[in-house]
């Protein structure tokens, strides 16, 4: 980390196993991180007995108390209304104040988005916030964006999205050179919607520094065709989840495979600490950690039903992106990406 | 098989293996169904060889020669054009003028909806034909349409693909009610893009013989939470293919696993029997043959890579689909369907 003391702000009223989990994994990240300082917004009555056990993360954390908690199925139009004292809420407003380097929140994705568009608005030059997450790939990793904010996507949108996602992708993968490409039913450059069309054609003018390499489709993604994959928050969401669904039952095939024979069940057993290595890298806690990309100031999305080890990934996620100060870094590549798209301007 | 000697008419020269393993998915259809009769649309001197070994084969064949052929990389619109004596249309029009209950062709999928479109036409009450393929789950098979025709879809679109899917799943799968779900984002009510929404509102309305379930996410396809999946050709295409390109994903993670010590593939070797049936599930072959749903006529679509065990399952699902006339049960589905929606008319 480049910043000494960085500082994470945490929800800690947000998730299916909260605010256990969440504690328990500002603990993980401190083993990790050990500079890391920590402004906790929740329950005091129920986070000052889990903190009285830890006095190394007692002494680096400051706890904000507020009773209000935003529900997972709260609507995010009541949450924007009835949330303004919510531990989500105040969580968001450290970071607009500069009080917290970023957010981690487990809880209801709706309201942490329409909250924070309002709270925290939109970086220049971009008109719409995504969803930004990491998946498996048989390679390396890769991102995808956006993966639910936005269900209808113009060029614009797609082409802003490319954008924020090399910039993602340079500070999460260490990427010099991210390859970029666009979600689509073939790799021909008719096919598609208009917008991803359109995106492609403006992605293509713009080249000077976005590695644009095309369209992608879905089988290709898991064989790491792409760093960057663009798409709207439809198609994108499909495919982030049906990618989950399969891996889950590839697993559960497998499972029921050795438990078919008794000669299957040895061979399990010999084989027990490679196939550890398998689930390893396909582990969701491991990929846990989806960032709004695109508003100014840095929240990540934890899974709402990640245990301490995924909500810990997540507090890591907001660590780099916040040392690498990843929204200069976005607003500087838009700039330059309007200047080649629009010269006269 | 209700009728007696179904008619299936064999574009011999379309997909990546052709004609050799057309010739031989005929031979194995034939060895499981022994009343079947083919149309053999093709390169005569590259089938009377392959025919010449296989006298069984031979006398329940009819060979039609035609030097043309669709490439794979021929443009639709193109096809059309000049396609007009390729095997592929041949086999259409053998469809059309009931010398054939269906056709079977592993070639271009643009150039074979396009020409079936036209020489077709669509069925009383369908506005567009959909790609109707059939997908692996936790539990049983499932189906999902439209898998790549038709990028954007209305809700009437999506309504029309609900009722064909459900007689499809009725054949295909045997079910007597089969659970219909639209493909989105979340299962609210209020997710999802306008087409979404309002399809489900019809399909609540129209109730009487759909049994509409509601929405289902991406992670619950392979949970088996549906029969059938109705969706966009942009998302459903998506879908399918992320779902074929992680299961590859996971059978090569476990490969590396089992290659990564002496002990692991030890246990590799005592599990190995009932790995075969794991691959087996996910084995794509056994999921081959998407049929082209709504035109006037049955037509099957192999995958293009497919080898003889994949094209034979596609001769399959076509002899199935034409013995349970699967085109009357929509019609009729689709006339009782539009008088629930429209009782006035």
């Amino acid at each position: 980390m480049s910043r000494e003391r960085l500082c994470i702000a945490l929800d800690v009223m947000g998730g299916d196993r909260a605010p256990d989990a969440v504690i328990k994994a500002a603990l993980l990240a401190l083993d990790k991180y050990p500079d890391t300082r920590f402004l906790l917004y929740g329950d005091e009555r129920r986070i000052a007995p889990l903190l009285e056990r830890h006095a190394g993360l007692k002494g680096c954390s400051e706890v904000h108390h507020t009773p209000d908690v935003i529900s997972n199925d709260e609507k995010p139009s009541v949450a924007l209304r009835k949330g303004r004292r919510s531990s989500m809420a105040l969580g968001i407003m450290a970071v607009r104040d500069n009080k917290a380097d970023a957010l981690v929140s487990a809880g209801n994705t709706g309201a942490l988005m329409a909250m924070s568009k309002i709270l925290l608005k939109t970086l220049p030059g971009i008109d719409r916030p995504a969803i930004t997450g990491v998946l498996p790939t048989k390679k390396d990793n890769c991102i995808m964006l956006d993966i639910g904010a936005n269900v209808d996507c113009d060029a614009n949108n797609l082409f802003q999205f490319a954008v924020m996602g090399d910039a993602f992708a340079r500070v999460m993968l260490g990427l010099p050179s991210p390859r970029i490409r666009l979600l689509n039913i073939g790799t021909e450059e008719a096919k598609g919607n208009e917008s991803v069309r359109e995106a492609a054609e403006m992605l293509r003018t713009v080249g000077n520094g976005l590695n644009f390499c095309g369209h992608i489709e879905g089988n290709a993604i898991a064989e790491g065709a792409a760093d960057v994959i663009v798409t709207d928050g439809f198609s994108g969401n499909i495919a982030l989840k049906t990618l989950e669904g399969t891996a889950s039952m590839c697993v559960s095939f497998l499972r029921d495979a050795y438990k078919s024979s008794f000669l299957a069940w040895l061979g399990y057993l010999c084989s027990r600490a490679a196939l550890r290595k398998f689930a390893t890298k396909l582990d969701p806690r491991l990929h846990n950690g989806a960032m709004l990309l695109g508003l100014n100031g840095i929240v990540v999305k934890s899974h709402g039903g990640m245990d301490e080890t995924g909500i810990a990934n997540a507090i890591g996620t907001a660590l780099r992106l916040a040392s690498n100060d990843i929204n200069a870094k976005i607003v500087e590549e838009m700039e330059r990406s309007e200047s080649a798209l629009y010269p006269e301007a």
